[in-house]
């Protein structure tokens, strides 16, 4: 039997026109000789609806949309499409996550998820009702293991959040399926093409039964898709695995197991391409924005923003605009025109300084007497911010804002003034890792085309004189390393001191930064997600609240007193 | 026995604290005779911890913090307190919702919550394994049917997502309870205190038993608990109610079933005693800002909003700015001045022009050509915003936003303009009830605390000359009947025409506005919730999405035709 993954890219909610590329992509495979055509986790929706699927009247139009494929399969061939199915009891959440089953002039034949994540940026119990149980499905007289996304992630070895009572794909192989099969909508982070090799390799181990994972690919909002979807013989050796972050179909046939080459991940690449998608997703999928545009500061992050936008969209649609201030180096307006010849890109210079001049009149009779400070900071950064958005609303560009991961971590950035824009390219990049993407670029260019000045210089926001950051961050390195610990493996000070061998008082002062911060990215845009835990829908975090480490200790002590 | 019902204010996070709270309100109920002392829901961690129990080191503090309050437990006094607890089985959720049942030198006994809410702005299953099962607790020769907030609302009638499988109250009766108490985190919404009324009196009617509820009260950022914590006879009548939106301790001797007047509630003057609760919780709880400063613009949602914030914070801590520009009518700052004065509140004048006119001569060059419009209009409320913020970063107050729920639905505001500040009071109030609301503070002030004027003059933007809200939006009380319908209902285009009366193309353009203007309210500040679907964490809507009604409809017909 022939055998087609589609490596599918649904546009989240268009039902009707992902329905009709579901069909073409079935036609299409039938074409080739295919019998069987698997599509990814809720291809007819798209991955992550969130709270559309609230609406009675968006699960009509994927109950129609659906029956309209089903209509449409040819002879001879099954496709499985990952959709919803309302949930026949009266208890219970009312729809399942399913694997339909459809052949020409026979009933549908659904496998509803059994596992649903519901941890970082998975809600899938807001919607879902866990399925008792699944069972294989025959085709061609072979026993089809069919499953969903999580269902094949139940090995302790890989659950950050917690285990599950139950194993679905053991539960499959004990009924008798032959060939595995999952539907994914697992999107992109930092060596997630290993862990899932990984992960495959040890469900092989166990079962030696070929393994198909058919992926979601592109970008919806924060989330990317790297697709990632492949073939694994009996004994986990790989034999098919579709490139990352295009849409394709991988096809196999099963009586072929020459195994392929692992293709090669490294992790900047693998950044580079997931944000170049990410950034292309959201101005192909929104629609509203033909171009973007980007506040070029001369530094490190609108630099690479702006390179990874070239790559996204063609230098035609980015625009950049440098906005020297009084404080501004001479490098800042400089490095930005030569950063954008070399990508070919248009730079406009507006100097801010009349408004921030009027805006310091103005406001001269309430601040008389009062020393100059972070109000005046911001209000250059809100300045700049300010005429970003004219521009934006003016001529239709979609405004990237360029801070880090590190810097919206700490609240390094102004609200309504860097803060300004549509999407955060480089939120889930540490600012380590933007010199690194730098530096790659540059290698894979063959020159620099970010220039030399920009990654030499000591970063800085230049919003008072000689300012630098490390005036009042750590120097990256060691800041980012914390941030690491904290954001991503959620260790408290404790633990992260006796990682690093820094002293409490430092640690916790970052810690008590970053908690502090919060209604700031509230507030931000939504950021690109590629790592295992971003600022955003993954990472929520009460703002107002008090968690304090030390009052806890005392207790404890008191407590021992009594 | 008498019985405590401790309506509890926690502060997010500050286990210690709390703690220490919780053991002042045992000893002083077990002075007042009580031998029965009832917290509500999470009492410990407060309502809602959000990911803060995704950390096993704030688990850790919990658990000693309950330690130390089982220590203090004075001798023939039980406390019965909202906690979390491990779950210690290897799979399944992390963590149980648990009432911990506490006496002085006797083993804690545990009742963990069954029917774990995920849906709207909860998101307990994110956290919690649901109980299997739930038994009585005999204390004092009576069997306590105690459960936790949700394991109340399994009846059909009061489902508005889904049904359970299990109703623990059912279990527990079955189990021989004889008095039924539940410990609730439970928000308000208008409305809140009858529904809750009626769901017990249909349990009662059932179960002939006494029902006690322990409600949470205060805020924590967009959430609001009224409290509203009661006891009910047998036969459902009410027999104590504690005043909403405050702190109390309100004692039931279980011999004592004579009834108390149920009391008056009114939906305006509710949502009035919300939003005052909320802005006093977000500023003392935050601890950052010792006072709000509010943009007036001589309209009814900044005028509601500061007479709000004169209630909530007293007229020392409230600070008005008014920022006239070339389109502001006289009415715009002579409004304002009087509605200050009738406040006793500080107000200030900055006139914009200066700044408008930099950013106009800034950009020129590139706007050469260009006819004025939006970008322009914006330029003026983003000046608005930067002065704002300047005189928040320099004094050190707290920015309230003044948009309401009808302008936040149709993405009439502007980013980084009047959307800037830290907390949106009327976010979740339709224009309408900003009017009724109006009024309402006015007859309570027995005079025209909010100027006539302001009330009288049709609704304005003042951005360009002459222009009027229904220049781009229908009547607020026929905008605000389809908002309602689409936002809190969930109702679609075609159901919403039928109720109305609407023509079709009317009602999809408002629909498509909304859905349109996600990106802004994705960057708005967090809103106070009062209606049963509020903007915010409780309504999750993708950002890049295309959800098209017609093009189902065309699939549909399509399909019939193959």
């Amino acid at each position: 039997m022939k055998i087609a993954l589609v490596q599918f890219n649904p546009i989240v909610g268009d039902i009707a026109n992902n329905a009709r590329k579901i069909v073409e992509r079935v036609l299409e495979a039938a074409q080739s000789g295919a019998n069987l055509v698997v599509f990814p986790e809720l291809a007819l929706i798209g991955y992550s609806h969130h709270d559309l699927l609230d609406n009675a009247y968006v699960v009509d139009g994927i109950e129609d949309a659906l029956a309209w494929i089903h209509r449409h399969i040819p002879q001879d061939v099954a496709a499985v499409v990952g959709t919803v199915v309302r949930n026949p009891s009266e208890s219970g959440k009312k729809l399942f996550n399913s694997a339909a089953f459809l052949e020409s002039g026979r009933p549908v034949q659904y496998v509803h998820k059994m596992l649903l994540p519901t941890y970082d940026v998975y809600d899938e119990y807001r919607y879902f009702e866990p399925a008792k149980g699944q069972s294989p499905i025959e085709y061609k007289g072979i026993k089809l293991g069919i499953h969903v996304c999580e269902d094949m992630w139940n090995l302790s070895k890989y659950s950050t959040y917690h285990m599950y009572e139950r194993n679905p794909v053991d539960e499959l192989v004990e009924q008798g399926a032959e060939l595995l099969i999952n539907l994914s909508a697992s999107p992109f982070s930092h060596g997630r093409h290993q862990l899932r090799t990984e992960l495959i390799q040890d469900i092989c181990a166990v079962h030696h039964l070929p393994f198909l994972l058919a992926n979601q690919v592109g970008a919806n909002t924060e989330l990317i898709f790297d697709g990632d979807s492949r073939v694994h013989g009996p004994n986990g050796e790989l034999l098919r695995c579709a490139p990352s972050f295009e849409e394709t179909i991988l096809y196999w046939d099963t009586h072929d197991l020459a195994p392929c080459q692992d293709p090669a991940h490294d992790k900047i690449e693998d950044i580079r391409d997931a944000l170049v998608c990410g950034i292309r997703e959201y101005v192909s999928k929104s629609g509203i924005f033909p171009s973007v545009l980007i506040g070029l500061s001369g530094g490190i992050d609108s630099a690479v923003t702006a390179a990874l936008a070239v790559e996204a969209l063609g230098a035609q649609r980015v625009m950049g605009i440098t906005m020297p201030s009084a404080y501004s180096s001479a490098g800042s307006v400089s490095d930005s025109i030569e950063l954008a010849n070399n990508l070919g890109i248009v730079c406009h210079t507006i100097p801010i300084e009349t408004a921030v001049s009027a805006f310091e009149g103005m406001l001269e009779p309430l601040f008389e007497g009062t020393s100059v400070g972070i109000a005046e900071e911001n209000i250059q950064a809100r300045t700049r911010g300010v005429a970003l958005m004219a521009v934006s609303n003016k001529f239709g560009h979609l405004v990237l804002t360029t801070g880090n991961k590190s810097e919206m971590a700490m609240g390094y950035a102004t609200l309504y003034g860097d803060m300004s824009g549509g999407l955060a390219v480089l939120a889930d990049v540490f600012k380590t890792d933007v010199y690194r993407l730098a530096e790659f670029m540059n290698a894979e260019a063959l020159h620099d085309l970010i220039p030399r000045a920009t990654i030499d210089k000591p970063p800085s926001a230049e919003l008072r004189p000689d300012q630098k950051d490390e005036d009042s961050l750590p120097p990256y390195p060691i800041l980012d390393e914390v941030l690491r610990l904290y954001v991503e493996e959620r260790l408290d000070v404790h633990s992260i001191c006796e990682r690093t061998g820094h002293a409490e008082a430092f640690v916790l002062g970052l810690l008590q930064a970053v908690d502090r911060n919060e209604y700031k990215r509230k507030q931000a845009p939504p950021g690109l997600r590629v790592s295992s835990k971003a600022f955003g829908t993954g990472r929520r975090i009460p703002l107002v609240m008090k968690f304090d480490r030390k009052s806890v200790d005392v207790l404890k002590l008191e407590g021992n007193e009594v």
